[in-house]
């Protein structure tokens, strides 16, 4: 029997959590053996819940102090590349939350930093490994429902994102942070990148909610068209506040596939004719993602125990910088925007 | 172009109701013409509301005073018989509503009479024509699902049953008022009859309502063995308060089947992430049967046109009758009944 | 009792067939009197198969020759204006399907020419008559989810549509023969109009299909920006092959809504474990909407009744026009196209 | 970081593979350290699809040959009693597989025995794990829809059970081997205990099965009354061929609840409009119960860990026994039976 995977923790937010509880309940593969962050409250906190002896205030510290394997980063995307590469450059295998990087230059620099030090790159799109996607994508590719014409994906959060989160400055804004998992999904199931998007957003709570970020919106309507010819949407709406919710529709050649529902459990019950049959629904990311997270980490230990390429790594990752980029884009200038245009900027 | 089939409506309460709304607003192949109650404020109500001129306090006026091809009884139980035989012996096609009577002898008196008067004799079971169970009768027909050998069947209904439906002595209590549906639909798409029938029953709200009828019952669970070796159960819950459900499942030898479902309309909503995903459910019996009660009169009509027998008529509201008979037998005396004992019961 | 409303149905295809349906088989406000089409045999057929006696080449001629209240005009988008000018000027009430006309300024000619002569002019979107439409409206309306935000709707159809129906020059395409009825849904639940529209669209199946038209695309998605800042979605797929589908999602400020649903029957079953449980689809659109169909003409007869003005007229369908056309202009364009465009053009 | 507890795994067949699973690759609390069967092929395969060196024909001699802390039993039900007072006897923690044993003394004697070696005893009811069973349990607790007055609960199987499952005199047959969790739901989920049962059966696939077993039975249908005079259903078919199904249905005082949904996967297609939409199925009971079997087999080693009793123990597993020999009794015997006549049997 092989030793467990040691992994570094980096970031003790609430992604951060989630892949602890995977590492430390789920997964006999890996061991959890230090964490990183430079909030010391927040630093201590996690590594108390999951019982972690070998706190840092940063990543090179860690790198110093100890011997480990892999680090997994899930703090704000601002901070990914410097991240990425100090971790890749030590020889740690890395996982990486999305979005990847801020702009398509931090993509690359972090791809030839994994490449060139021969580390796995694995990127924190979970979905493609929830059960339901995984079907859906198989179908799809036995041919099914026939060549995909028409995708749609929508992610609907309930809470308001944090400050950083929804100022392009600092993110690329909700397109970014929530719906990047959608951008993946649709290139993804349509098996094409994108050749244009047009963008329509909306703002709907902001004001009520106290948001004085420049250029917020709480609603987003993305119209993709494929190099394929097909066609893509993708919906974000954040608060929304009646729970978490992420579906996928697609229509192919021969028929149409469904990805979720709005319910979320199967319970169902009715106390009130007046009122109706009650379904619970998901009220968080970690409820509706539950299996992803495990199989997604289960899948970075694995293909580090047999050094295979993970199935979604920093090509993936791009791809959805380079559709955010492109959409806040047309968003901006209201008009539809090129992918080419972001991929190889005109020279002024 | 034909003339419309001249009908009077016996009785005016709920039921009653909803068939002249059939015939009034949506059958151009009906026409009503009369209708009969004994108490005068009923009688006035329901005529003003479907403009009803001839109005009578009992079903020989009227059949003295107009002429008409056709009567719809909706009156209580204990009344069916002398008014069915009353109209039959006046010429008069019969639609009787369920259950069609106290005991098999009076089933008799009245099958006989509408057959020695030449006319047609429908029972007023409008799931045999509600478009699912339909559908659902036609796949077990053509064998979609292979022989059935277990069948549930349930009926819930909000409120509690007017007083003499909830009396033995004036009824067969909640097993012929609520559960006459559920005994036709189990023999029909069974496609056997009875053998023996076991019931237990339970009485929770009956004292907090009120409820002083001596051997009153509001949950009752019946369990089956029909003559082909098939099993069947029915569910009956009434006040349930919950709203109306009647729900069907059918296991046959290579599949399953369910007819119906708790959810009643196709609007789904969520506001608010602790509470869930409502689904509007039936709220009453029109509601859940809307198309069936409409489908019936229909065929009652079509039937009387055409000369056909209806497709559900004297003996299939005889063989309901039988089943409450033997099921309330059960409870009472603690054991399995055959229904041998209750069609021909032994002398003492 | 009043006499029922004399009708005359002017053409003999299959949504003519739903109508004539309606107000022979479950309307007896209603009477068909008399029906015109210029093909001979598609006259006869319907006719015979109504029991019409009085069949006409066209409408002026029945005009002439008997006399009626009302017509219910089923044509081709193209005949529209001159057909319900005529009828109006005869002072005969207008039940007029989609898509009201090609151009605004026919929209215009129409609305005038009832205005003018003083009869109900109804527009066919029957899906503000289905149940749950008209629940979600009314939910809508209360302010159960809030202020609607983002509003997507489908409508996809199993068939190619025929070449006129499809060709811009003769119809306005898909997006105005299939789509009409997402133009009304999206603005009436909006509850203001269209400010801006984006169109793609794409072309999967024409080839295969033998397809010569040219322009002709199977699969669209429009991105539209209403006045009050609400931003919506509508997607066509037609042909789609696997059923009628038409569902609406409603994003408000509180909560989120659905209506309708992809299975159709409330029949499920699963005979084969490899396979899964089956839910009977919706396969036509006579199907999916058999209430609205029936509710809308029943509306339209009322209407004419009271003298009231029916919920639904030539305004609505105006707008559907002018949504329409926008969308067409942005495809074309590549551009997103504001309604002011098409509302009022720059003149050159 | 305390040391995972060691089990050994007695029995190699499916149920054991499933548990061992959860320990290697699930449970890092875990380590599963032994294996024993008597069927070297069996067990030489589980040993190497789960990495385990320590392989024994008996569990004597793994009680003798290496030091651990529990075991988890999976043999067939005869084997139960004489394993788990052997483990209990050499102190060992018991996991114990459903049916606990084959009659009330046998279920006595290591109730017995496990309380006099003060080790845990935990039954294999990973219903009581199930999130959707944990969620519909607690509203229930929590008075959400009233007292329970009416439960129904079924396990419908895909494939033929092992002779020595369906035969009464090596097990109890179906009602043990199949329905012992629905036994056990309906008591938990009423919160009484069974006062009489009513059974019937029926076989209508063992001739073309060729099942010579006497007394076999593929559908069974029973009727409970519970102490506190709510009423009970269960219903076993097997082989049911269509999938693996498990649902209930709680009715109480201010409503109704349901868990599980006969659909077993969130990705739904349609592909045919003659045909409808698909919903995969659960093919399996691992797949069905994939949460539960972890989430108990987690809840035992922290019932180790932390001292304190398992929340489902002898007591629950001998109810269950108890509801089967009852139930067995009825059928055979037709009439009800009262659970007092095996609690405690009529001496001759």
């Amino acid at each position: 029997m092989t030793d467990p995977v040691r992994v570094c923790l980096v970031g003790a937010g609430r992604v951060a959590r989630v892949h602890a509880n995977s590492i430390v309940n789920r997964l006999p593969m890996g061991k959890l053996v230090a964490i990183v962050d430079p909030v010391p409250h927040a630093l201590e906190a996690a590594a108390e819940q999951f019982g972690i002896q070998a706190r840092f205030a940063s990543l090179g510290e860690a790198i110093q102090s100890l011997d480990f394997d892999a680090v997994v980063i899930t703090t704000p995307t601002f901070t990914h590349t410097d991240l990425a590469v100090t971790a890749a450059g030590a020889g740690k295998h890395v996982f990486l939350e999305k979005p990847m990087a801020l702009d398509l230059a931090e993509c690359d620099t972090i791809i030839r930093s994994a490449s060139a030090n021969g580390v796995i790159l694995q990127l924190g799109f979970m979905r493609r490994f929830e059960p339901e996607f995984v079907e859906a994508a198989r179908r799809i590719q036995t041919g099914e429902i026939g060549q995909p014409m028409l995708i749609k994906s929508l992610t609907h959060g309930p809470g308001l994102p944090p400050p950083w989160a929804r100022d392009l400055t600092t993110s690329n804004g909700m397109l970014a942070e929530v719906n990047s998992h959608d951008w993946d999904t649709v290139r993804w199931l349509m098996g094409s990148d994108y050749e244009r998007v047009y963008v329509e957003a909306a703002n709907f709570k902001g004001a009520a909610r106290g948001v004085q970020t420049p250029n917020f919106y709480d609603n987003v309507l993305v119209n993709i068209r494929f190099q394929n010819g097909g066609l893509g949407s993708i919906t974000g709406v954040c608060p929304c506040d009646y729970g978490y919710d992420a579906r996928v529709e697609i229509v192919g050649e021969k028929g149409i596939l469904q990805i979720g529902r709005l319910g979320g459990t199967d319970v169902i019950f009715c106390t009130d004719r007046d009122h109706g049959l009650v379904t619970p629904i998901y009220r968080t990311w970690p409820e509706r993602f539950a299996q992803g997270y495990i199989l997604e980490m289960e899948h970075f230990l694995q293909s580090i125990r047999s050094g295979k390429a993970p199935k979604v790594g920093g090509l993936e990752g791009r791809w959805a910088v380079a559709g955010v980029l492109a959409g806040t884009k047309s968003w901006l200038e209201e008009r539809p925007v090129y992918l080419s245009e972001v991929l190889a900027p005109q020279k002024g």
